[in-house]
């Protein structure tokens, strides 16, 4: 008998053909995973449990008490860190929005096959920990380092793939002042939550939520660049599938308006009284603080400008935007769009790429003013 | 011109089409609302942002310094509470495993479209609150009244009509000791999150949750059987829609495996060596203690007993069960099934009904063993 291969449980990457409705698979990981339930972009910082969570395989159980950070590779002293000895280093608190790299995947056409994201997978927290530029200096990283490679704790099959969670970033990013890379221990004031990476992940303030290593067991600086699994197969922007493609790396701009009015449950059509209506929401970008918000009541035609509020004291936290309506009765399609300080804009036509990443097309909230 | 009307975004229930795909509706509730990930059936009590949340419309905006809950109708003394007084009063913490009625609806064929769940809508946590009966003695309840009636503060429509979320619970639970209904200011020693009901919500141990009324405003207590939309429209056994249909209530019994070795990212497929595998999950039922746990390995062929834990001192917490499973290479699917005091035990085919509420039908967990 010819034994089973994890070929057999664990195929490539697809699209999904014309008019194919989201699948079980989809479903599965749409049941495990959330987003941000809209009507929370009224809190500046997202409340425990309405931050966007992505778990590629399991949530790994962790016992504090043996957890170690292992600092190793091209280094002049390997470190093996606990968690007191994490704690007792000088920590920073940063608030940063993450959002999945995925985010509006579900909305492409066609769709590509994986974690169905329709705009929702966001969240603002501010997290506390030992900036990883500390820890690397009191190992000492060797002159001929390039990249520093982070382990998590979860394991899983990905795209045929058997592997534990694993990302890297240039040396660049990983040791400068900017973006100001976290080991954080603390989510909201409080220890991280398991879904969020207790003990410890790495926060990478303006990048996407891959380079956020949950579950971090161990840094290892490597002489050439890493070509692990979700670094060089998962997260590239690809037209075909043999293409090399480009890293996933930054946030691209995003505006998101909170649905005004109260939903219909089964098809979440917002409803409004005519008259005037306050439109508010949060826009954020990887590159540079947002420096307009447009707002559009008929699906993208015409726009106005919002007010938006100035970039406070953390670079790579949103911005909250407001603006007033004058509904009238009818079907509306409410949007709004967000430009950053380097002219980075949403587009009004789909950026597609197989993995769906990086797509930051405008939302559109349909209502009915009645 | 001829003003448009709710009807035109929500429309009345329906039942899928044989082999429709899940819907954007559905996945629109999919991504908002959550499960828990079956990993965290390690964990007794459920850590925050794990528990499942299904929340109907939105989640209120909640000033904790004006709210109020006000306790009236056929009482003899009108109460008007403030948090501070509610807190005043003697609260006692109840361990509660909690289950959307609609958990398993997205397995049914055919499948009613809804929130699509899969089996994880469960979670259990520790609830502190004022016994609902000691403020119900506090008013006077008067010799006419039935029922008491429970308004949230979320707002909506949903299948046409709009409304305040409201429940009703007769009497006799409402203010007996069992099963010892509560108004919850607490989740687990902290704040309810606001997904959770912040900062009130009634918790009813054993029955759905759609008993456990979230954002709760008002207890008004009524001469005849409330007829609002929760309880005379949704939340009824129906074969067909113009059926009455028998109101769904307390929690069928169910145990659920958490999934062992490690997963496929997009099947979600568990991948084990071969060799002695530890099995482990909770079973629960609002009925009554479970007093046996089977598992099988074939898909429900043959079935061997687990260990079951004793119900400990919270009768409305689910209990643990392990056994140990000797994988063989190959395909395989794993289930359990769960018997409780009363003789109710989770069938082996699909107790179908048009809302899809208090379907146990047994978990299927696809593995590989290579």
């Amino acid at each position: 008998m010819e034994l089973p291969s994890l070929g057999e449980v664990s195929t490539p990457g697809r699209v999904a053909a014309p008019g194919e409705g989201i699948g079980g698979d989809e479903l599965a990981l749409a049941t495990r995973n959330h987003g941000l339930p809209l009507e929370a972009l009224r809190y500046e910082v997202t409340p425990p449990g309405l931050h966007y969570v992505l778990v590629h395989y399991d949530i790994p159980a962790a016992d504090p008490a043996t957890w170690r950070l292992a600092v190793g590779g091209l280094v002049d002293t390997p470190l093996d860190l606990d968690l007191a000895a994490l704690r007792a280093l000088p920590s920073v608190t940063r608030r940063v929005t993450m959002e999945c790299a995925g985010n509006g995947r579900a909305r492409l056409s066609p769709r590509p096959v994986s974690q169905p994201w329709l705009v929702e997978a966001v969240g603002t927290a501010d997290w506390t920990g030992v900036p990883l530029r500390t820890v690397l200096a009191e190992a000492g990283v060797r002159p001929d380092a390039v990249e520093a490679v982070f382990t998590g704790a979860d394991h899983g099959v990905e795209r045929g793939t058997e592997q534990d969670h694993q990302r890297s970033l240039p040396l660049g990013p990983a040791t400068g002042e900017d973006p100001g890379v976290l080991l954080a221990h603390t989510m909201n004031g409080r220890p991280l939550p398991p879904q969020h990476g207790y003990p410890l992940r790495l926060v990478v303030p303006g990048w996407y939520g891959m380079a956020h290593v949950k579950w971090l067991r161990s840094v290892t600086l490597v002489g050439t660049p890493f070509t692990g699994f979700q670094q060089a197969v998962a997260y590239r922007f690809r037209q075909e599938p043999d293409e090399l493609g480009e890293p996933v790396t930054r946030i691209a701009p995003r505006a998101l308006l909170a649905p005004p009015g109260f939903p219909d449950f089964m098809s979440r059509t917002r409803v409004v009284r005519p008259g005037p209506v306050p439109l508010a929401g949060r826009a954020w970008s990887g590159f540079g603080p947002v420096t307009r918000v447009e707002w559009s009541a008929d699906g993208g035609r015409s726009w106005a400008d919002a007010v938006i509020e100035p970039p406070g004291p953390h670079p790579y936290a949103w911005q909250g935007w407001r603006a007033e309506w004058q509904a009238v009765p009818g079907r509306h399609a409410l949007s709004a769009r967000a430009r950053d300080a380097t002219g980075r804009v949403q587009p009004l036509e789909q950026p597609w790429n197989r993995g769906g990443f990086g797509n930051n097309l405008v939302q559109q909230v349909p209502v009915l003013c009645c």
